[in-house]
C-alpha cells in the first residue's frame, strides 16, 4: 500500500497527462444506442484497451452481437489474495436535445474547474479515475495487493445486451470476490455516501397504427380515430390520481423494507433545494410516500418519449397514421423485469381502442440489486470515504439502474459495492453533462486507498 | 362563350405545354409554415405572377408581413358585366414524414395517369387548371364575358395571416359579385358534387415545462412530475368516452341543421370502402352521430402533433424538461375561433398539474362558411358539373377549412361557391399527394363552361 503523500505527488506530476488522456477518451462519440455511431463506439473500445495494456495488464476485446466488452486482468497477487472485479462502461447516452448544449458534447470544455462533455461523469470520468489509480499503484509498487479484473462494456446505456450474452459463455473469467462499480453519486459535495442498492429497469416502446397513411384532419376528423388521441388516453390510464401505477400485478412482488432497514438510509430530502436546483415545482411518485422512498424503494413508471404527427415549427393539420411512445419502469426487489414487461404489454393491448393496432417492443431490463450495509467491503468503502472527506459516510440507494449488475453479481459470485463521485446536479443523461475535476481527483485517491 | 370542341382542340394542342408548366409550378417547395422555405415561397409567387401577366392580365405582388399575395385582374367586360373573383393558393403543406414518399415531393412524377407531388392537388393542380381555362378563353375569344379578379395567396396552409392582414386595407380591390374557390373535392370519380360549406378552424400549440433541464429517470423518477405524463393526462381529459369534447362551452354556439336542410346533402358513407381505402378500423367522432355528420356538421378536435423526450432509435431514460402538443378544432356555424381558443386555453390551464408551467400559442383560425343551395351561382355550378359528368350533381359539405374564406366573402361582398376535382384518396396533406391528369383536364373544361 502506497502512502497518501506518494500518491498525491504521483497525481500532481501526472495531472496534465491524466487530463489530456481523459479528454481524448471523452472525444469519442461512443453513443451505443444509435447504430450510426457504431464505428465510434468501436474506436473508443480500441483506444481504451490499448491504454489499459500499457499498464502491463493482459487485455482483450470480447466480441458480442453489438459492441465489444473490454476484459483485462492483473493476477500477480497470487491465488490466496482476493480478486477484485471493477465494472464500468465506455459508451455514453445520446446528446439530444443538442441545441441545449453550451459546448460541443464531444469537445471536452473546462469551465469553473468542471469538464463539460457527454460521458464526463457517466461513466468515462468515473471509470478513468479508477483506472488511473490502478496505474499509479502499479507504477509505485508493482503490486496491487489484490488480483484485479476489469470488465468495461460498451452498451450500458442501451441495456447491456452484449455483455449479457457473453456472461454465461465466458464462465470462470468473471469470478471474483468483490465487485466494485464506480458509476454512482455522493450525497452532496462534502457528504460521501456508499450506495447500498440500485433499482432494476424494464424498458419498452409501442406504436399505435390507425390508418395506412397520414390523413387530413379536415377530411377525416370525426371519422377516423386519431392515434394521437388513442395514445394519450391509453397512457393516461397507466396512473391513477394518486400516482399509483394501474397495471394489474405491478406491485405484487415488491419486497417492503422494514423500519429497521430504512433507518440506515439517509432519506432526508430538501424540497426547496431540489426546486432551486432543477426548477421542479410539480412532484410525482405515489401520494403520501416521501420523495426519496419513491425514488429508492418504490417502483416507478415513466414515459421517456412520445411522438405523433407534426411537431416542427408552424402547423400541419394532420391525423397521423401512427403514434408511438417509449416507456420504462424502475423496479425494486423482487420485481422481475420480464414479468413486468408482459404485464404492461397486456395492459396496453387490453386498453387500446377497438380497431386500432398496437405493436410492442422490449428494450430489455434488469433486476434491482441490494448490497449489505454490514458486508466487509461496504465497511471498507465507508471507511475510505470517511478518510477522504473527514466526515462519516452515509448510506443511500440509487434510483438509477445498471441492468447488467444483477447478472454480473451472479456470474462473478461476488459481493458488490457501488461507489462514485457524481452529484445529482451533474446533468447526467442531460445536456451539459459535467464532472468536477476536484471530484475526479478525490475519486483517484479513494480508489487508491480502497485497495 | 367558346364551344366545347374548340376548347378540346385548344387543350389537346397545348397539353404538353400545360403539363410542363404545371410541373414547373409543382417543383417550387413553397412550404409556407416553415421559415426555412421562405425563399422558395417567394420564388414561386414571382414565377406564377409572371405566368399570369403573360395572359395579358394586370398583376402585382401584394406585400404582407410574411408571404406575398398575388392579385391580378382582367376588367374588360365593362361595368355592367358581373365580376368573378377566383381564390387559390400557391403554398403547400410540409412533406413529413418524408421517408414515406415514393418519389421526391418536389420532382413531379407521373404514374398511372396521376401526377405525384406536394401540391399536385392542394392547391397548385386545382388553381392551375382554372388559370389555364382563363388562358384558353382569352386566346380564343379575347373576352371572358365577366370581369375577372384573381387572389392567389401564399399562406393558406399556415392560417392565411398575410392575406388576412391586407384584406381590410386594400378595400375595393376585392369587391366581386361571385367568389369561386377551386380547392375542393368531388364525391367520387364519377360523381360530381358542389360543396355547400366548409368548417372553420382553430389551431394552437402548448408546451408544458416541468424542470429546467432534461433529467435522468432513475435519479428523478418518483420525485419530479414527468411532463410527458402530465401532457397525456391533460390531453386525455379533452374527450369523454363517447367522443364528446369536454371543454366547457365548446358546443354552445353550434347551429344545428334542420332535417330539411340535411336532406339536400348526400350523407351516404360506405364504412367498408373507407376501411379498404385508408386502413382505418377504429372510428372517432361523437358516438351515435353518423360519420359524415360528424365530419361536416359537428365540430371536432384533433391532436395534430405531440412530442416529448427521446423518440429516436434505441432508448434514453430521460424525464424531459418539456412536452408539447399541437391541437386544432374544426368548427361549424356559429362557433367563433377566438372564443374557442380561449375556452380550450382555459381548460388546459385549469387542468395542468399543480406546479407545472404551461405556455400556449395560437396558430390562428377562421369561421365556418355555408353556401346556399338555391343561389344562382350554386345552380350554375351544379349544371356545369352535370354536363361534364352526364349525371346529376350532388351536394356536400367539406370537413376541411379555408380559414380565410369567411373574411374574403365579407371583404368582397360576394356569393361563394366551392368546387374542385379532388378525391379523398388523393393523399392531400399526406405523403404521396397526387392528382389525376384526367381530372385536371375535366377541371379545365368545367372552369371554361362555368363562365
Amino acid at each position: 500500500m502506497s502512502d497518501l503523500s506518494k500518491l498525491q505527488q504521483w497525481f500532481s506530476s501526472h495531472r496534465e497527462e491524466i487530463h489530456s488522456e481523459l479528454f481524448t477518451f471523452l472525444r469519442f462519440p461512443s453513443i451505443s444506442t444509435d447504430p450510426e455511431y457504431t464505428k465510434f463506439v468501436s474506436e473508443c473500445a480500441g483506444w481504451l484497451l490499448d491504454w489499459i495494456r500499457k499498464l502491463g495488464m493482459e487485455g482483450e476485446l470480447i466480441t458480442t452481437p453489438v459492441h465489444p466488452v473490454i476484459y483485462a486482468e492483473h493476477m500477480k497477487a497470487g491465488p490466496k489474495a482476493p480478486t477484485l472485479l471493477i465494472y464500468g462502461h465506455y459508451d455514453v447516452q445520446p446528446v439530444d436535445p443538442i441545441e441545449e448544449w453550451e459546448s460541443d458534447p464531444f469537445q471536452p470544455t473546462v469551465k469553473d474547474g468542471k469538464v463539460f462533455a457527454r460521458g464526463a461523469l457517466d461513466n468515462k470520468g468515473q471509470i478513468f479515475y479508477a483506472l488511473n489509480a490502478v496505474k499509479a499503484l502499479l507504477e509505485l509498487d508493482k503490486d496491487l495487493g489484490v488480483n484485479l479484473k476489469l470488465c468495461i462494456e460498451g452498451e450500458e446505456e442501451s441495456a447491456s445486451k452484449g455483455l449479457e450474452s457473453v456472461l454465461p459463455t465466458i464462465g470462470e473469467k468473471w469470478k471474483a470476490d468483490y465487485l466494485l462499480v464506480p458509476d454512482f453519486d455522493i450525497a452532496a459535495p462534502n457528504q460521501p455516501a456508499i450506495t447500498l442498492g440500485i433499482r432494476g429497469i424494464m424498458a419498452m416502446e409501442f406504436t399505435l397504427t390507425g390508418s395506412n397513411i397520414d390523413m387530413h384532419s379536415g377530411q377525416h376528423g370525426g371519422i377516423a380515430y386519431n392515434p394521437n388521441r388513442a395514445i394519450v388516453e391509453l397512457l393516461a390510464k397507466l396512473w391513477d390520481e394518486k400516482g399509483e401505477v394501474q397495471v394489474p400485478g405491478f406491485y405484487d412482488d415488491v419486497k417492503e423494507l422494514s423500519d429497521e432497514e430504512k433507518k440506515v438510509l439517509d432519506l432526508r430530502f430538501d424540497k426547496a433545494e431540489y426546486t432551486k436546483e432543477f426548477g421542479v415545482n410539480a412532484f410525482g411518485g405515489e401520494e403520501g410516500v416521501p420523495p426519496l422512498e419513491n425514488n429508492w424503494l418504490r417502483p416507478t413508471m415513466e414515459i421517456n418519449g412520445i411522438e405523433g404527427g407534426y411537431t416542427k415549427e408552424g402547423f400541419k393539420t394532420v391525423i397521423p397514421a401512427t403514434a408511438k411512445a417509449k416507456l420504462s419502469c424502475r423496479l425494486v426487489p423482487d420485481q422481475d423485469p420480464e414479468k413486468i414487461y408482459k404485464q404492461v404489454e397486456d395492459f396496453l393491448k387490453k386498453n387500446v381502442p377497438k380497431g386500432m393496432s398496437i405493436k410492442t417492443q422490449s428494450h430489455g431490463g434488469g433486476y434491482a440489486v441490494r448490497g449489505d450495509v454490514n458486508s466487509m467491503l461496504a465497511k471498507a468503502a465507508s471507511k475510505a470515504y470517511s478518510e477522504i472527506f473527514n466526515v462519516p459516510c452515509s448510506n443511500v440507494i440509487s434510483g438509477g439502474s445498471v441492468p447488467i449488475i444483477s447478472e454480473l453479481v451472479k456470474a462473478s459470485s461476488s459481493e458488490v459495492v457501488f461507489m462514485g463521485y457524481g452529484l445529482s446536479t451533474d446533468n447526467m443523461h442531460a445536456p451539459n453533462e459535467h464532472f468536477g475535476l476536484d471530484r475526479f481527483e478525490k475519486g483517484f485517491f479513494n480508489r487508491c486507498t480502497n485497495h
